[in-house]
């Protein structure tokens, strides 16, 4: 069997840290909550779900191409399919809200199968949304249904092998619903990884990476999860659409970029050829203290247009510092970097670099020296490995320690974008000024770290505490999302970097790609799903 | 007055270097030909062209759009626009067979002009050929006319401009039609260059490179194309398509990749935001000797795995390489390496390995030393700079010297593709045999690179000499290109690595990218274009 989350939170029962116990004291100085526990999610017996629809013939469509012990439609599995991962995810989902859950969930064990789905779903007339590893945080697996009925949950789980290595070209062609660190796992024994971590990397599975251009906490050295698409399959309501693995092509548009990114409303991923690399023997990450956000950007830049950069560089600028070193107590950052130092050095309020390398020891050194050169000239404090490896540990906290914050009363939610270089500075204070204005009713800290370096710009992201309103939590993060998505969609920038458009950004995806490409996508997803059953709702603005 | 080519030919009239004296020997001895000149273009004025067939509210309309000195039909102009510059074209164009050339030429000199150049050929009825540089070597600019009458040639030689310069982001704002020499000659009064150097750099605009998704001789260090295009903006007979021009988006799939590559079929390019590098104070291009192709191959591999490959790698086989020795003559690679040496070395049949570096002296050292550890490690056999420099000082000499094996009655065509590590040996093999065995009936020499590194495979390059079949020179090209092609597709390589697809690769688009991708295409083609006026013919198969 394989292993599932919490209905309502991130991750297995009981797994993943706590929260330390002096953030209790921040919270209340900080939020002004008391730092007790005192909301609970509901029993999965008490949440609410209606009766599943589904007609007979469609049952029995589905049941041939996946067979009945994979046509699932008991409370446990409709409420562990019923949402993603957000804060307005958790929120319905603790509260046991799950009336709109899909009403069947189907696991294909291979295309054929998954094709047979479609087809079924198509013929009779229901929605499908695919899921993977449901780590979305934009809606991306609501259970929506268009002009259907019946929602059928398409659960890719199962499409989880190693289907073929060639590790002479270092290819490796794998079902969609695997899982990142079950391919690493097998991977490993070829002495291979894929590198690609995101904060979801627990969860995240490779079809889920693809079809929202997941990037991962490495990209500035690794490249985004498209870069390591060598091809892709896909099952759609009219049939496969398969890309060739060569290793490059001018063979007309690239017709994989039309699917990394598609979001399942064309069809779905059900295999991928990836790019992967040698195991890394060796990981340094370390830490620096800029003295400012601006100097911490210039120094970011300086290393990428030198093509110098670490493979993981994140510059957190000064609130989100403050926030790091508050939060981080005794067993983290906080107690490897004096406060006292930092304040004498004029560091203070100052922002905390993590720059990373990953490779064998030779490898490191050869790309670490002249990166050290760049932020040395860009007058940067060395803090040591120590901090460091305390983010690298921490890497994957954040959506368990976010499951005691909710617990505790506490707003908390991250939202991403990008940026040229020349934008950066506009926009992380135009986001920043929007997301407290819109906040400003509680008490509220918003932070920020500059990270996923381009030669070009950089991605922004914001991470949001504050205190819950308890009359209207969704309300109270819908205006400042509201309010932060058009902050960014008036600077120009991307309304996302690497969380997807789902459900909740649809809205700015006409003022980012315009009026054609909005046509253009809708025309791709009449060619693949012409009656639209594929992910209604998500991706495309509706109307 | 914009330059401009030959008609029938490449490059200004006298310019490039001329056939060696001894080659004239090599060919005698090698093809069968006497190495004199014995065939020679028509003058401008015998060449046969049909008279214009332009409505007058289309003239009219044209003239509004554009100015009535910019709507010309006039022999020259037609002549000139009639074709690109495939060995077909050119066989074609000597023999002032131009009867299809476009009936009027339109040159915009903006966004706006351009898109009301299409408003009005889509109003009209008149099929509408883009032109940037007009180096398509797949038949990209033929003037078909689908089911029009009148095929307007679009010229983008006026879209020329820089229009805006973001230094700090290192992002150039560009007219689509700004010639790559030119472009990098405004650049460098920054500081800067695109990096972007195919074959046809003399004559090449940024427009045709990104929609024809060109790679360049430094791709292996500088990326293809597509890499170096932030943002595009189009004009469609439908309206306006421009994507963000942020260094990276997780919104929806990346409508970018659906313009590069689509080779005027969907609209044309009209500006480009490109990513642009400092200028190379320095380059350093040296030659290497490997034993044979397949352990060539193999240290290519290595050094694209281990992230260490030159920015310039180009490994000629063992018929390439001999071809190479004896037609570079005394001025060229032979005087500097004595085949004595290389015979007693038993590098002979070996495999010439071009590796190319740029950037300054400090950046160039570091990165070739690990280069260098492993060509090293593969017994390869340093020839030093001289050849390496002399290879980088003909690198654009191809095409002029086409020219003077076209007059001497020589068949002279090169066709390229690219695959998997993996699948590299066998894919050369099958492509080498199939066209040997196509040219049989005439003495040819068939050569081959591999190029444009990946860490999951590389391009093949493969250039054909033969003795012309007086009777039927396109018949026989067609034969030979028709088995390779197949041979191609049917190792399941792409038909093409950077020449685009144009109209002579249309037939294998579909065994490429399959019946749904095909169909993808055409449903972006029917959104951005109704009535089917761009480019007809071209990229999509008929039917």
């Amino acid at each position: 069997v394989s292993r599932e989350q919490k209905f309502w939170g991130w991750g297995e029962p009981g797994a993943g840290p706590a929260l330390p116990d002096h953030a209790a004291g921040e919270l209340r100085e900080r939020l002004g909550v008391s730092g007790e526990v005192v909301l609970s999610p509901v029993a999965l017996a008490e949440v609410r779900l209606r009766a599943p629809v589904l007609a007979a013939g469609l049952r029995a469509a589905l049941e041939g191409a996946v067979g009945t012990e994979h046509v699932r439609d008991d409370r446990e599995v409709r409420v562990l399919r019923a949402a993603g991962k957000s804060y307005l995810d958790l929120l319905a989902q603790r509260a046991g809200e799950c009336e709109d859950a899909p009403d069947v969930v189907v696991a294909p064990a291979s295309h054929e199968q998954a094709a047979a789905v479609l087809r079924a779903c198509a013929e009779h007339g229901a929605a499908v949304i695919p899921f993977g590893g449901g780590t979305s945080v934009v809606g991306g697996v609501a259970p929506l249904r268009g002009r259907f009925e019946t929602a059928v949950c398409l659960d890719l789980g199962r499409l989880d092998a190693v289907l073929d290595m060639d590790e002479r070209s270092r290819l490796a062609r794998v079902g969609a619903g695997l899982r990142l660190p079950e391919l690493d796992h097998a991977l490993a024994s070829h002495g291979l990884r894929l590198g690609h971590v995101p904060q979801s990397y627990e969860w995240a599975t490779v079809g889920g990476c693809a079809a929202t251009r997941s990037a991962g906490q490495s990209s500035t050295g690794f490249g985004s999860f498209e870069d390591l698409v060598a091809a892709v399959r896909c099952a759609t309501p009219v049939g496969e659409l398969a890309t060739l693995g060569a290793p490059a092509s001018a063979a007309g548009p690239d017709l994989r970029a039309l699917v990394l990114g598609s979001e399942g409303v064309l069809g779905v991923i059900t295999e991928l050829v990836l790019r992967v690399r040698p195991v890394a023997p060796e990981r340094r990450y370390e830490a620096w203290m800029l003295r400012s956000f601006d100097a911490g950007c210039d120094a970011l830049r300086a290393l990428a247009q030198a093509e110098v950069a670490p493979d993981v560089a994140r510059l957190s600028d000064e609130d989100e510092t403050r926030t790091t070193f508050a939060f981080a107590g005794e067993a983290g950052i906080a107690r490897r970097v004096s406060g006292a130092a930092l304040r004498a050095l004029r560091y203070r309020p100052g922002c905390l670099l993590i720059a990373g390398w990953e490779g064998d020891a030779a490898d490191i050194a050869r790309r670490r020296a002249p990166a050290v050169r760049v932020l040395r000239s860009a007058d940067a404090l060395p803090l040591g490995r120590g901090p460091g490896e305390a983010w690298g540990g921490a890497r994957f906290a954040g959506p368990h320690l976010r499951d005691a914050l909710l617990d505790r009363g506490v707003l908390v939610e991250t939202l991403e974008t990008a940026a040229t270089w020349s934008g950066l500075g506009a926009l992380h204070a135009s986001v920043r000024d929007a997301l407290e204005a819109a906040l400003r009713a509680t008490p509220a800290i918003v932070g920020c770290h500059a990270s996923h370096l381009y030669p070009d710009g950089a991605s922004l992201y914001f991470t949001v505490l504050a205190r819950q309103d308890p009359d209207d939590p969704a309300g109270q993060w819908n205006a400042a999302k509201r309010a932060a998505g058009d902050a960014i969609a008036a600077a120009g920038a991307t309304i996302t970097h690497h969380h997807a458009v789902g459900r909740d950004h649809a809205r700015w995806l006409e003022p980012e790609i315009g009026a054609l490409g909005v046509e253009l996508l809708r025309g791709a997803k009449l060619v693949c799903d012409p009656t639209g059953i594929m992910n209604p709702g998500k991706l495309l603005p509706d109307g």
